[in-house]
């Protein structure tokens, strides 16, 4: 542990020493469920999206960990196409997908990783799919109380400002922000800030909720 | 803003000023899906659930806010009861829930609320559903690099330790913690991790996935 966390410290930590990944479920509203799910996760292994990511499922959601750079660029495809792949195999009906992305917490016990040394990453790149979503997404910068890093809020609205420049940031709503766009800029948004604060605080997470094809506000 | 936040200093915050809330979306994975949702919320409403809660929808999920207290009860409560009506009628199919519960940042701008005063509460009590669920818990204690507050990983740890002493916490997963158990133990294992750590740090967030009826692990 403390090899892996001294070795991050040096410029450059890569994202296996980081410990870049996420958390991702998948939540066709459908009687075939199961053959959506299996589907996108073949639509992604076939498209060679899995590659080069380390994944792991289990009753609730599935790891997927990117160890090598660009992390970032990675897990962003690979979201974009699983969701993408979801909605075109229920007829764009009613998907929903729960991310988890984090990072600097390699070891899942220890994040003392030093401010120093942390990767700045570049944007990433994702080619639009054609399919509006809405996301309400939240960001967390962890971190110590005495540590330098400066104040969680100034990271977090920041990161809003950003979004809203972009255009997909809408309204705020309690707890989160709601993004509205192209499935690939939603995404891209929330990549991107998380891995803009990871520039300069060591763990950060951020969650996002992506909603596709639901039928109307009053049944989210 | 800042009228609410000096009162907030004084002993004894109440849920309003600390800005005690939830954010919740069902997913019932059926092609009724619309029916099931409605349904439960109008169960817990029959129920008297949401009698003293803020609820408002939109696209992506649902603001629950408690302006008094007992506001970790009233929150636990009724989000017990709406994933229960939700598994019930689904006949016992696959009901996923996403909750993100918040405290300490009522004007979702500014975090400023002075450690002391913050509320000790009071454990919650949720009759069992005989439901089982399993669901990934993270909890995010938001301090701010020079405040007081400690590293926010030892307040993570505490929670975890407790939680595995309740029964509920049963293996680490990458960036979150799994907890088995009946629906109602689950839920409080969670709003009572969060509001412990919120007697010490203002600003705590925390998100959990829970799961009922899923059909295997290969399919979540």
């Amino acid at each position: 542990m403390s090899t892996r966390l001294d070795e991050a410290r040096a410029a450059g930590a890569t994202p296996d020493q980081l410990g870049v990944g996420m958390r991702v479920s998948l939540h066709p509203h459908c009687d075939d469920f199961v053959d959506v799910i299996l589907g996108a996760l073949a639509d992604t292994a076939a498209a060679g999206l899995t590659d080069d990511l380390v994944l792991e499922t289990d009753e609730v959601s599935t790891y997927v960990g990117a160890r090598t750079a660009p992390a970032e660029q990675r897990l962003a495809a690979y979201l974009t196409a699983l969701v993408a792949a979801a909605s075109r195999r229920s007829d764009g009906g009613h998907v929903v997908a729960h991310v988890l992305l984090s990072r600097g917490c390699p070891g899942e016990v220890s994040c003392d990783l030093a401010v120093t040394g942390l990767p700045h990453v570049a944007p990433v790149a994702i080619a639009r799919t054609g399919l509006r979503a809405a996301a309400q997404w939240s960001l967390y910068p962890l971190l110590d109380g005495g540590s330098a890093g400066g104040e969680h809020m100034a990271h977090i609205e920041a990161a809003i400002a950003h979004a809203q420049r972009r255009g997909t940031a809408t309204s705020p709503a309690h707890y989160a922000t709601t993004l509205v766009g192209d499935l690939a800029d939603v995404v891209a948004t929330a990549v991107d800030a998380w891995a803009e604060v990871g520039a300069v605080v060591p763990h950060v997470v951020t969650h996002l909720t992506i909603s596709l094809g639901s039928p109307s506000p009053a049944e989210a």
